[in-house]
């Protein structure tokens, strides 16, 4: 029920992903109104709907999850919490998914915080983002867990063994920063079963540089959204000059289809969404402005990371450290 | 004697602002490598040179200014203060010229920390994020004090009167954030002098929506460098795209010209530089990649806003709340 394009575009979006990639696909929500919407795609079968008949609007946050023990996404991770649903998609309001998240499925054993992770498309593979929303207000050990909780993911869904942990801060020398990322630099450089390359900055985000890249919440929301933002500036600078002139027009058209391509690539809603990672279940948070194809590959991360046990890597890399101290 | 293409394309950047903009330049540095490089141009008559035997390396910080007093951006600095020069122009590394400019010329009375200014290219006129990284740890009435720092030089500057402030975060709702811009929000709403228009995300440094942004210079400094880094990856990922076919070659070429300006436009030496505002002085802190353009344009920057008396304008602003609490 949750997004800018709902229910229609979610809808189409989980019956893509059940007939184009073979998932099962629960949807959530207002019988009725799920039921006319999977009617426009004959899919009235093939995909079952749970009654909610609450939702959250988008403009609803962390409190609205209390108020609404039956919203949609509620009921959702109640599913994911029985063992009816391996894993919880929405593109609903991300603070109202994070707050429900964390009261219905709660956090797991060991986690300090749960944290938002996002894959950035570099190449030849992404580099994870983390945190980059859930959590404005942190404490140096934070940036140190996050730093686990994206490495578990990156070794899961990129099969990258030891994957560069870095820091985001605003110099590559060690002293450079605030006192939260002075102090974090510090403990990433003793941290065990992490693998840390030190310091980037902001255009390290799309420089390949770091496999991991760990920040607080209200840096690393910032930061995404400044790169969306100027990503989406830049191509829409771009169309303006192509279209001055008939010339530059027939020069575009010869790309348009390349550039799309490009642009799908760089486009948020393409590499499927954030996760929500640190719950006893696998959510992940789509893009508010997804459209079908958006929610069809948020559906193929979400089925990915709970079929690779996302949630136990991250259980044993949590309590790793503490088995160390017991030890001694 | 800073920057990365220093001296060469500094000496050519200063003598095209003194022969294309009419500005007078002194060159502050080694008069031996000055004058050969001001030779290449034949312009040894046309731009005085003042001794400065040492000079800042670019990986030099805030201390080597403290161990260098005879260095070149040390020696520039004092001719502001002894009123042979009107403002600084460098190339050098910022946190040198941060703390070199605090240093010598000093913080203006009743500024609590000079912040750093950086004027980004959206249309009609730009957008100012200040603080852009002088300030790594901040106290929210700092970024009410960023915000009338910037107001004074975007009416200055950009002629707006009025000028639209808003506050950098993670939401548009008063409440989102951490508790350093939730307490900054608050102070923004009752400040005289400011017209404070809400908050913005990261995605607005582009938008146009504001004249002037107040942030602390740790997120200041992440998202300028985010969004110059993911500018140039667009750039270059088009480029890609495009030289991977013959017809796209040929439609690439019908627009290289304009793509040129369009990437001028948006590159971040065009626009100038940055500005440490708050300093008995004005300094400009041209990007550190800077050709002869970047520097030329820097100078002319750096001449305007001392013309205006960007000094005593930001003087009255931050002396103007003392002046209404003596009425009490």
């Amino acid at each position: 029920m949750g997004g800018d394009h709902a229910p229609h575009e979610i809808v189409a979006g989980a019956v893509h992903a059940v007939r184009e990639r073979g998932l099962s696909v629960v949807l959530v929500g207002s019988p009725r109104v799920l039921y006319e919407a999977l009617a426009d795609h004959d899919a009235t079968k093939e995909v079952p709907i749970v009654r909610a008949e609450e939702a959250l609007s988008m403009d609803e946050g962390a409190l609205a999850s209390l108020r609404r023990p039956r919203s949609s996404i509620a009921i959702a991770c109640h599913l994911v919490r029985r063992g009816d649903a391996a894993a919880v998609v929405s593109a609903g309001s991300t603070a109202g998914i994070v707050a429900t998240g964390k009261l219905r499925l709660k956090g797991q054993q060991g986690v300090l915080r749960p944290a938002i992770a996002v894959a950035i498309p570099t190449l030849p593979r992404p580099t994870l983002l983390i945190d980059a929303g859930a959590n404005a207000e942190v404490k140096s050990e934070m940036l140190v867990q996050f730093a686990h909780l994206g490495t578990a993911y990156a070794e899961l869904l990129y099969g990258i063994d030891e994957p560069r942990v870095a820091l985001l801060t605003i110099g590559s020398e060690a002293e450079k920063g605030n006192k939260l990322v002075k102090r974090a630099h510090e403990l990433l450089l003793t941290s065990p079963g992490l693998r840390f390359t030190g310091n980037v900055e902001g255009h390290d985000l799309l420089s390949g540089r770091a496999d991991v890249i760990t920040t607080d919440g209200f840096t690393g929301n910032v930061a995404l959204k400044t790169m969306e933002g100027a990503v989406r500036y830049a191509f829409a600078e771009l169309r303006d000059v192509v279209s001055e002139s008939r010339l530059a027009r027939l020069g575009a058209a010869m790309q348009r289809s390349r550039i799309r391509e490009l642009r799908r690539r760089l486009d948020p809603e393409a590499y499927g969404g954030a996760v929500l990672l640190g719950l006893n279940g696998t959510v992940v948070i789509a893009h508010g402005s997804s459209r079908a194809g958006g929610i069809s590959a948020a559906c193929k991360l979400a089925a990915e990371l709970s079929a690779g046990g996302i949630v136990s890597r991250i259980g044993e890399r949590v309590a790793a450290p503490h088995r160390s101290h017991r030890l001694w």
